[in-house]
Formats: C-alpha cells, structure tokens, sequence
C-alpha cells in the first residue's frame, strides 16, 4: 500500500553524518565521535549483585510499576541531590527511560506547534531533533567561554518572547564547557522576569575533574517549588547506560503533567532497572565509584589535550574540558568537517561534524571529540590518523 | 512562575475513574479493576537466571545498544512469530517499551493532527488517549460479537476517508470478543481497497482457553511487506510487565521511521531486560509456561462466570471470553457504572466503568472486569460486594 506518513517524519531524518558513522561499524575504524562511556568502568559485578537481591523481594518485582517510578529509587536521588543543595520530594520528580525522554516529555506537555525555544549555540542534537519534531521555532543564543552571552539572551527573550530555554551549563555536550556563576544567575534571572522555562540538561555534571568545588545547578539557585527550573539527569554516565533510568525534578504541577503524558507514551519505564539501582544505593559505594570515573576521564582527557597539541594544526581552538566526556574544536574556517570526516573515515578515525550541533547558522569548521571511550593506545593512533586527515585537507 | 502548558495536556486528563480507583490502593478494597497478570505464575526464578547469564557475557551487557533493540531477542521473537504464520526479518521489527509505546510511535510518524482514525466500539482506553494526544479525529464502528461490523466499517471508510484504524481483534480489550474469520478477512480487504493502515494490538493473544486453534492474524493474512498491517504484542502477559519490552512490525518503511521517531523519544529501552529476555527465550521453557497461564486464567474465567450466572442481576450480558484478561458486562439501561462504582468501593470492591473505553458516545451501563488477579476466595468476596452495591442501585 501507499504509506501516508505524518509530517512529522521530517524532523526525524536520518543525517548525512549518521550515515557516514553508520559504515564506521564493524570495520577497524577508531571512534572518537560516540557519546559512550567506557565499558571499562561499569561496576558489573556490583549491578549484577543489585539484580540478585531485587528478585530476592519475591515475585510482586515483576509486576506493572508505578508511572512516577519506582518510589524507593525515587526517595534515594532526592537524598542525593540534597548532596546537590537540592531539596525535593518524591513527588517532584518522576522517572523516565534516560534523561532523554525527559526532553521528550516535557516537550510534549510544554510546547505547542510554533512555540519558540532558545538553545545553546552549539548544543545537544537530540534536543534540537526533539523541538523540531514538535514544530517549535528553535532560535540559538550566542555564547562564549563562560555560557549564553547575557546580552544576547536578553535581546531574544524580548524579541521571540520563547516559552522555554535549554540548556546544559555543566560540561555541555558537545563544547565541554562550564557556565560561570554569573551567567548562571543572570540566566535564571532574565528567565524569571519574562515567564521562561528553563529546561537544565545536566547528564555530565557528576563528571567534574580537578577535585574541585562543583557549580551550583540553576535549579538549585532558584525558589521551589513554583520556580522556572526543571532538572533532568541519568545513570547513564555514573552507573551504565543500559539500564536506562533517568529523571527529572521540577515543580508538582509539571511533573503531574509529565506523569500523564509517559502514562500514555509506554505506562513506565523498566522497573527491573529501577529496582536494581535502588539496590545500588544500598550496597554499593555510588560516590567512590563516581570519584575513580572522574580520575580515569580526567587522565584521558589530559591525554587527548596534549595530543592535540603536539599536532599544531593551524588556527585550531578548543577550551580544556573541566568535566564531562567530549572536547569541541574550532578549525581554520576553510575546513568543512563533513568534508574532512570523509577523509579520516578512509584512514581510519571517525568524530561528529559540528555541525548538528547548530540549530540554525551552522558553523561548519568544528568538530566534537569524544576522550571516554577509547583507550591511550587508540587515543594515540586516533589522533595520528585524525592529522593525516587534516594534511590532506590543508 | 505561571507555567504555560501546551494544548496536548488537555488529552492527558487524569479521568474520574482513575481518581476513584486511586482512593482504592493500600485498602482493603478487591480490585476487578486493573489489567494485572497474576503474580503467581510469574516465572521469578527464570527470570532471576536470565538476568545472571546476562551478566556473565562480560562488561559490554551495560553499553547503549540499538535503538531497533537488542538483535539476538530480535530474531528470537521472528522465530516466535512463525508458529503463528508470521514471517519478518528483524530489519521489519522494533523493540519498544511496552506494546503501549509502540502505538505511541505509530501515531508520531503516521498520524498528523485532524487525520481520522476508526477504532472498535469499544476499545482500549490508552490506545484512544494517544490519538486524542496526537488532536486525531477518532470515530468508532459499531462491533457485535464476531468483531467490526462491515457494513458500518465500509460506510465509514468511505464517508470519513481514516487514515488508520486500531483493533485488537483477539481477546479485545476490554470486551474478551475474537474476531471471526470472516470479519478479519473483510476488514482487511476493506482497508487495502482504500490505503487504510491497519494497527492491530495483540497483547492477549497467547492467552487462549480451550485448547483449540488460534484465530490467524490479520498480520498473517494480509501480503507482506508492502502490505496494510502493523502488528504489535509485548512479553507483559506471557512473562512479566516488569520487563517492559514490546515489539511492532511492518513495512521496513515503517519500522525505520519508528526506530528514528524513538531514537528522539529515548535511545533505545532497556537493554537489560531485553538481553534477559533472550536468555529466557535460550534456557526456558516458555511454551510450557504460557500453557500452564492460559489453564490457569482459563479456570478463574470459569469461576468467574459461574458466579457471575449465580447473581442473576436482571438484563444484564457478557460473552464468556475465549482468552485474555477481562468479561464485559452489560447492563439494565438505567446503571450508571460509573456511579455505581462510588458504591461498589463503599463495599469493597473496584472494576472499571466502561464509559472510559468509547470514543464517542459512551453506554454508560458497561463495565470491565478482571479475573486473572484475585484468586478464588477474593473473587467470591468480590463478586458478592459487587452484587450487595448493584441490589443497591437496582
């Protein structure tokens, strides 16, 4: 028959790139371009344990769950996001599959069609694939080292009067970067004046290297219940990315709202999961296990800084990552990195294009590495082949 | 602040039945009302080595896997699928979280606000939610006991132009009825005569009394691929709902853009759960266990109707269900079921009104009732505070 497909199916193409890395699998080609933690670190035989003692619990761990999630994993994340300064109850969060389908979610109760959403400029591609399956109007606001240009953001809320800004102010995927405490509370406060929702992705915040103090969250800087911020994170980076549990905290009326919607979208997420990470808490050490993934990046990381230096690629600017998983570059403005990522394909070493990063106005000559994935041997090779790439395109 | 929320949530209205069913947890109150399988026969100890054997293929169980799902469960359920006539290669399958996302999915890439779509007379109260959600046009067919009238169908295709229409052709929810050959034929050569898609949910199907040969599919009875079915069903009845895996398949065409609408929605389900379950599929005897279920539930529906006969409430219908989950009862005109309940949870017992589970003009003189979950006494006790409530009304 003749398939009538939604319009919707346009936001959700398939990309040139996602194309191009899809003949990167399989064959001996070094990935620097996945979002993936490195396996190496799961704690297998903790999460093996947790499972264990939940079908301990008798048979009733079978059965349908709750749509909010699995309540005793929801009162153990409030408890740790009191180590946070956050404070919230149970019923101010609820638990999705990843905290991407907290975007999804909140999207769904949140915008309608033409609605306008101010985003990072670069920022996460999921999101903005997201938005755009909504038929929002996503419009980028500029930024520099330290988060959204305050200036610029003032100027577009009163031109676009937006519904809502997302943003990941820690460890951003794809630019590393941090937000500083100013642009942090100046953010809050604009969006507070003019009746914007603030959406803080912050899946890599738990990944902050140097041992220093952590950046307050803006959910965190702000009044709650009844405040501008909802806060979503996962397991995914600090656990293991399988187990798909997610969530997002944020005023009681949202999340009611969200909890219908995911009623509809798929009842509830895994349970099992759910249940083995709250065992998790109880028996195994979370922060220990979060404190030596923090060093491992942080070598890694290092690693990748200094070989990035030693190729002295012209005009090439990154900022060294404080956190997170990835280190975004700034090429000659001559190199095309959908062109380039051809070329290394061929000699071996993949990475994303910046440009899906790019709401609008895409900036063609960047690009996002991933240093979580690969080990030093790789990293080393990986780069190398990168350069060949590079030369050739020089 | 004030949140503005988007025009959807008004689809997610929590209803007034859900409300009063809510009062009914952690009391002393017998639930008819839920779709629970019974823990009982919950395989906990299969399950409970599945998810050891999982851990012991090494640290890789805890990466991201495919959006499409994990490729072994895949082929599993290709193989399941062909002692039912149905032949698919895993590229023409998805793995969802629950048979209930991938109607979810469905509805993203295939209906656009305004687009019509039939369903049966009654039919699944989450599937309706879904397509209000979406701002679809749902219209209802009139249904007797061998399925959709075709007459009506054929009248309604014509004048209404459906994009799709949603059946649940065996063991229906809520109404227990199969589908006659006759009317699944015919359903389907309706639907290809005018480029109607077909969603058919089959989540009871594997629960058939009796022992005798199940009804085909109108999956298997409609060409494929290219063909105007969409079918989906989930491990919740069969295993366990704490799983949360479902699977659909269709036209490739379809499935890609399924597997790109979930890729935004949430990566991908739990890959835990689906890695178990392939276990269970390799070192379980699964056909055995979905024998010794449908005797089980088989016996509670008989128990069921022989109290429900015992009653004699006056006017009052049901056809005894061939499978599945539920009877549906008719009543005298003047019950309001939904009224009826108030008083029904004053005596301790819940079921669901059937007002939720139309489209459009409610009878509201129909309820649902659940036999799988109580056991023998409870159903006693249940039944009679159920007949102490309707002498009440009568």
């Amino acid at each position: 028959m003749n398939y009538r497909f939604s319009d919707t199916i346009e936001s959700f193409k398939s990309s040139a790139v996602r194309e191009i890395l899809k003949l990167t699998q399989g064959k001996s080609i070094i990935s620097l371009a996945g979002g993936l933690p490195n396996e190496q670190y799961f704690p297998i035989e903790a999460v093996k344990d947790a499972f264990a003692r939940v079908f301990d619990e008798g048979k009733q761990v079978l059965q349908y769950g709750l749509t909010e999630g699995f309540t005793p994993l929801r009162e153990d994340i409030a408890k740790h996001l009191e180590r946070k300064n956050i404070r919230v109850g149970i019923d101010e969060m609820l638990l999705t599959t990843g905290s991407q389908q907290a975007i999804d979610l909140l999207t769904r109760v949140y915008i309608d069609p033409g609605d306008i959403i101010l985003v990072e400029r670069p920022t996460y591609l999921a999101a903005i694939q997201i938005f755009q399956s909504r038929k929002a109007n996503i419009i980028s606001v500029d930024c520099d080292d330290e988060g959204m240009i305050l200036s610029d953001l003032e100027a577009k809320i009163k031109r676009h009067n937006p519904k809502m800004i997302y943003v990941i102010p820690t460890f951003s995927n794809p630019s590393g970067k941090v937000w500083s405490l100013e642009r942090r509370q100046g953010t809050l406060e604009l969006c507070k004046r003019s009746n914007v929702l603030i959406l803080e992705d912050d899946p890599y915040g738990e990944l902050r290297f140097g041992g220093g103090e952590a950046m307050p969250s803006l959910f965190s800087l702000d009044e709650h219940p009844g405040g501008c911020v909802v806060y979503t994170s996962t397991f995914s980076k600090i656990v293991a990315p399988a187990l798909r549990t997610g969530w997002i905290i944020g005023d009681p009326q949202l999340i009611v709202h969200m909890t219908r919607a995911k009623q509809a979208a798929d009842l509830h997420s895994s349970s099992m999961d759910q249940q083995a990470l709250h065992q998790l808490f109880l028996h195994f050490d979370l922060y220990g296990h979060i404190d030596l993934v923090r060093r491992e990046y942080e070598g890694r990381m290092r690693q990748m800084v200094e070989l990035l230096k030693q190729q002295d690629w012209p005009d090439t600017r990154w900022i060294e990552p404080k956190g997170g998983m990835f280190i975004w570059l700034e090429m000659p403005e001559r190199i095309n990195t959908e062109e380039l990522l051809k070329l290394a394909v061929q000699e071996g070493v993949a990475f994303v294009p910046g440009v899906s990063f790019f709401a609008t106005e895409p900036q063609y000559n960047t690009m996002r590495l991933n240093f979580t994935h690969t080990d030093s041997q790789q990293m080393i090779e990986g780069i190398e082949r990168l350069n060949r790439a590079i030369r050739k395109v020089l």
